[in-house]
């Protein structure tokens, strides 16, 4: 698929599905739209992801199939200057792909203009409509199925995923990944968000999607979300662990922090505490063991602190520990396929 | 509030926001609408609550403000043997209130005829629009927050809040209730049922309506849902825990239950290892212990046995217990309250 994506004024720090599109998706990038980067190339920036030119707008992007909005504001709103792109890629019948709260499919304006042009709208946020109640029943599929958890929201649950997926499959292993969150789908076009499932029908939207996966690899990587003592987001969590009711969880940590973000007033269990947490909690209703972790330590600047903070980690677990961007996952990938 | 109760061909075993209304509620039941028990009373089948005639249609019906929908059939839907009342309750300009999957307001027949006669459509069931994600603040209300959590799905939660709430009150406490689903609503007349929100916003509904009674009440009594090792509603049981952060906790158990009830491939954790688990989840967040134990005894006749059965849940639990229907909630009061 040939897509160009949108990225005002954003990339590549606060364009996080655009910069996981283009590091983890196999669509073919031909543009990244951001008027304040025009005329530098992907490269500029980052330097380790499939490279393209950086465009002013849609006006100067070849034949593309598809436009992928590639920013996740917070409160996930539809900003007015990103229109005329919107418009212009629907005007040359190219589906449009957003993960934002606010749905392209019901803006009259996109919606008449789609319908002219034969183009899709596809909100990855909109979760399907025939969604059930969980079954309990995902621990019965054949694959093997491995879950990141975290100990807070932006641990690195999502990059986690899609590295041991790429590192498995590197490895021979017929590895597929099942994306809970907007930029893990649009990453493997694929999935549901589960945040924005009515919350009766979340643990049974992962169930859906780990049975769906099943039937076509070897070994799923479950992406997870948020955390077992988030004080807002537990409940997707817990809805994700007992959905998937994976065979053996990676627990992701950021290095030196201590509080919940965003709650400052509730501190963070630490890492073994939380080992403990998600292994009594997955426990009843299939027991899954925390067999390796992944250290986030970019805000360690010194190479050998890094490394020893990942050392620390790995000891913290009982269990063999990386930081999958510095270092890679090498070093935990035997003990998750064994897990 | 002069209300008639549908409960066609379901009263009382399947009518269970009947009852929970004719038991709980304050509302003046002027009749319940079972069109195969007309002639009969409400005492003739249900001898401690509210009395009422039964009669067979919204026509046989005296002045009312409102008719209430009292079944909650499986998958929610509305059976279309019951639009003949509600069509007759809106002629009359009565409201009609219903905590149904199926919207009373998205029906275009009731949503004319509701207009028309200048009547309302409460869908019980149906989530405030403007929800937001929880801020980890409920902690800080003045109240003291006592939650019901359970072992599994229908296991007395519901009953255990209000009797909790009625016998306080009984003792000159300032007590209300918080309550999660679609009786519990219709019995309080507020509420957001829970399972019904989106997960991202789940427990941020639960810390709105804590915020909101806290105002109002000295003691709060939470009515949780699920459980949380349920396969499909821990995240519902994990949002409510978080969202509430309670003071304390009762435990709700049915005695001889050994499985999840409709997972029966899901074997129940013991009461005591489910203490340990509440208490854990619960700690990083807000630290709640459970305090005191209900257990449904129904399936027990002989009182000895059903008081024996009591007395080992008592003990597992290391709490005081009691069975709230049964018994009544008085032998755990005290421990409630000073919880």
């Amino acid at each position: 698929m040939r897509v160009a994506i949108l990225a005002h004024e954003t990339f590549p720090e606060r364009a996080k599905t655009a910069v996981g599109v283009l590091r983890y998706g196999d669509h073919d990038v031909r543009a990244v739209l951001d008027r304040s980067l025009a005329g530098d190339r992907v490269s500029d920036h980052v330097p380790d992801v499939q490279d393209a030119p950086i465009v002013e707008s849609i006006d100067d992007v070849g034949d593309i199939d598809a436009l992928l909005v590639g920013i996740a504001p917070i409160g996930g709103g539809f900003e007015a200057s990103w229109r005329p792109d919107v418009r212009g890629a629907l005007e040359r019948s190219c589906d449009v792909i957003a993960g934002l709260h606010y749905f392209l499919a019901d803006d009259e304006e996109f919606a008449r203009l789609a319908d002219e042009h034969g183009a899709e709208l596809r909100d990855l946020r909109r979760p399907p409509e025939d969604l059930t109640v969980a079954e309990g029943r995902a621990a019965e599929v054949d694959a093997e199925v491995v879950l990141t958890v975290g100990t807070d929201c932006s641990t690195g649950k999502m990059t986690t995923t899609f590295e041991l997926a790429a590192a498995a499959r590197d490895r021979g292993v017929d590895a597929g990944v099942v994306p809970t969150g907007q930029t893990g789908i649009a990453i493997a076009d694929y999935g549901i968000a589960v945040d924005g499932v009515v919350a009766d029908f979340a643990a049974g939207a992962v169930e859906r999607m780990v049975r769906e996966r099943a039937e076509e690899y070897d070994v799923l990587f479950v992406e997870g979300q948020g955390a077992l003592a988030h004080p807002a987001y537990s409940g997707v969590t817990a809805s994700i662990l007992h959905g998937a009711m994976p065979d053996s969880l990676v627990l992701c940590h950021v290095a030196g922090r201590e509080a919940v973000h965003g709650y400052e007033h509730v501190p963070l269990p630490s890492p073994d505490e939380y080992v403990g947490l998600y292994e009594s909690v997955a426990d009843p209703v299939a027991p899954a063991d925390v067999v390796a972790g992944a250290l986030n330590t970019r805000s360690i600047d010194d190479e050998a602190a890094a490394r020893a903070a990942v050392d620390t980690y790995a000891d913290a677990l009982d269990t063999p520990a990386t930081d999958p961007v510095r270092v890679g996952v090498e070093p935990i990938l035997d003990a998750v396929l064994d897990g």
